[in-house]
């Protein structure tokens, strides 16, 4: 195997299938990434993969001898960082019998040789079955992903709440995340006014992500997964589509050349909707920045116990006062003004739960809706993003 | 006591001393910062003491009410870093007989009150009794500094080796750090010229930093204090001078209102002058920057037992190549071209300690001093700063 590539092109797509290669890998192999050269098409394919997660993506290259090897991701990644820009060769002696050759990394300076192992070894990424593709906006995407990620379990004991919640129905489609403490959900449309700044094929475009009843579909799709997803789809131009293909265990989202595989997390995933309050006794406006940063302020004096902020909420003076009480060291008491529709209330929240939400959010006001001081309280932008933040209040 | 400053004033000073307060005080006290307000010079002074390094600073206030009061540190800073620029309030009942009062802490938007102690038992920061000031360039001390700090020892049981070595003889200080490994020596001559920038007059300025027999020293000073000090020397001017008084057992320089206070280490110091050889039998000057780089890129392959690099000088080709084997992994080699004289040879280095004294040098070019290969080298720097470092090979 012999190839020609670019310093910074290896490098960016090997920094993005390394994402997929386990910290502690389950199998030696795994801790490498599959590289396949192809003289036809004159590609490298670089492969991360840890039996969960396949991150494949490919580039264009001078292949002057075709083959396949792996080679430890973590060095690989250090090394090529490392070089200097311009031309890297990488080759090894197919004639080598060794089944860990030396694999040489040649750049203007010197030459790296890093132990390799057959790519023969490496695990097959598993392929979904289905032709059609599902198209999805990157924006939409992108939408539903911040907007519901972050609410998503980090307990793998939790199983399906680990990963996000996705319900396609017709022409939208809904993330839903839970930890059990608290619950977010984004609805997403997908917008057609993106196709016709393009080329004015607008019909064309408009098929391309035409609906049919046949593409509904519910299904869990691992967090991790998804935020490696989202970090591809930074890169991504806001008018771009992933294309999505599905079958009963895998998906697969592919942008470009690049391609991530996950299974799908079995399980019935809760029916949060029904835990969603629609009626309520009273609501309050606040501008979301200004809350983050009193709420950062006052989390200096937080008791490290419950982690608690009380919401002190004055209908008659429109103010919310927050305050936060750390016995032995002191207190802290900040206020904003705000539009209160209800009587004075006191309410007491997990501040670290609270401000998740509120980052998340991306309007400049959003809205509390209330009801008692122990039931469910719902935080929704003003505008932008349909999403629906609820969060357990914290008993005072 | 009740003061109103600017925020971010008080966030500069306090972040300032906060350097000194210990992470795990011996006394509870000592983890917190003494704030004296008084109301003739409309001052406010803080003061952090781990007992060795102390350090103090003052900055315009208006003062209110005087009085002085410890408040714990991290939290002041946490809390005095995310307030919103503009005028803080803090202030105490000094009628509140307790012992441990609350300290409200004021700004536009609302009250963090911390419970404080008496700013009686805050221990007193030792006194320099010599009047006389000895003035020293702000450059001088930068360059000093950078060149000898890394080279110190960071293991506490090696007491006097944990220091920085300083000696004044007329019109030369001399920095040296040594930690068994390596050495490092700078020497600095005042800068008369830099008098002769200033306002023309140059004979006064002279005579601020004259030197008489009488103020010349030996004595080594605990890196941890000088380290905080060349901090300090960033935030001053290059024509600045920095006043320093010594006595038998304490340093204090003094910038501006900013003061640090250090112990000083007792013991003698090895007489590093006679490890220093004179005579060599080959040369080798290489580009610094270019070195490091191959350097930074061969470590990523470094045998994690003995950290070494290899140099082989093909002074026949004036070539220096690097090399690294990393015995199951893989193995790297670059090379640089090179001013050699003396014939081939080969040595090795511990890869960290060389890298240390080439980012400390801050010459283009540096010249490589050898005898055997296994007796002490001598790098310095081409031009510049006068700086000796020694390092001891590694045994191939």
């Amino acid at each position: 195997m012999k190839i020609i590539c670019s310093q910074s092109e290896l490098k960016n797509n090997l920094s993005l299938v390394s994402r997929a290669v386990p910290g502690r890998p389950t199998h030696p192999i795994l801790a490498n990434v599959l590289l396949v050269a192809d003289s036809e098409k004159n590609t490298v394919t670089l492969t991360g993969f840890d039996l969960s997660l396949g991150m494949r993506t490919s580039f264009a290259a001078e292949v002057e001898q075709e083959g396949n090897i792996t080679i430890p991701a973590k060095l690989f990644n250090d090394i090529v960082t490392r070089l200097p820009e311009g031309e890297i060769t990488i080759s090894f002696d197919p004639d080598d019998l060794d089944d860990n050759p030396l694999v040489a990394i040649e750049s203007m300076y010197g030459k790296f040789q890093l132990r390799g192992v057959s790519g023969e070894e490496f695990p097959e990424l598993p392929t979904v079955e289905k032709e059609e593709a599902l198209m999805l906006p990157v924006t939409s995407l992108s939408e539903g992903l911040k907007g519901s990620l972050f609410a998503a379990s980090n307990d793998e004991a939790k199983q399906v709440l680990t990963g996000i919640h996705l319900t396609r129905n017709l022409d939208t489609l809904e993330f839903a995340a839970t930890d059990g403490h608290r619950l977010a959900v984004v609805k997403t449309t997908d917008e057609k006014e993106a196709s016709e700044d393009g080329d004015g094929n607008s019909e064309d475009n408009t098929d391309d992500i035409s609906i049919s009843e046949e593409q509904n579909f519910t299904m869990t799709i691992p967090a991790r997964a998804l935020r490696e997803l989202e970090k591809i789809l930074t890169l991504a131009k806001e008018e771009d589509n992933v294309a999505l293909y599905v079958d009963d265990g895998q998906v697969v989202f592919e942008l470009g050349l690049q391609n991530l595989t996950s299974r799908k997390l079995d399980g019935a995933y809760p029916n949060y909707n029904q835990l969603i309050p629609t009626a309520f006794d009273r609501t309050m406006v606040v501008e979301r920045k200004r809350l983050i940063e009193s709420l950062e302020r006052v989390s200096v004096l937080l008791d490290q116990k419950n982690n608690m902020v009380k919401f002190s909420i004055d209908a008659d003076n429109g103010q919310l006062f927050l305050s936060v009480e750390a016995n032995e060291l002191g207190n802290a008491k900040e206020s904003i003004s705000a539009e209160i529709t209800g009587d004075n209330f006191e309410i007491g929240f997990n501040i670290r739960y609270l401000m998740d939400g509120l980052k998340a959010l991306s309007s400049n006001d959003i809205t509390f809706h209330f009801n008692g001081p122990i039931q469910p309280v719902i935080v929704t932008p003003l505008s932008g993003l349909q999403m629906t933040y609820l969060i357990m209040p914290v008993k005072l």
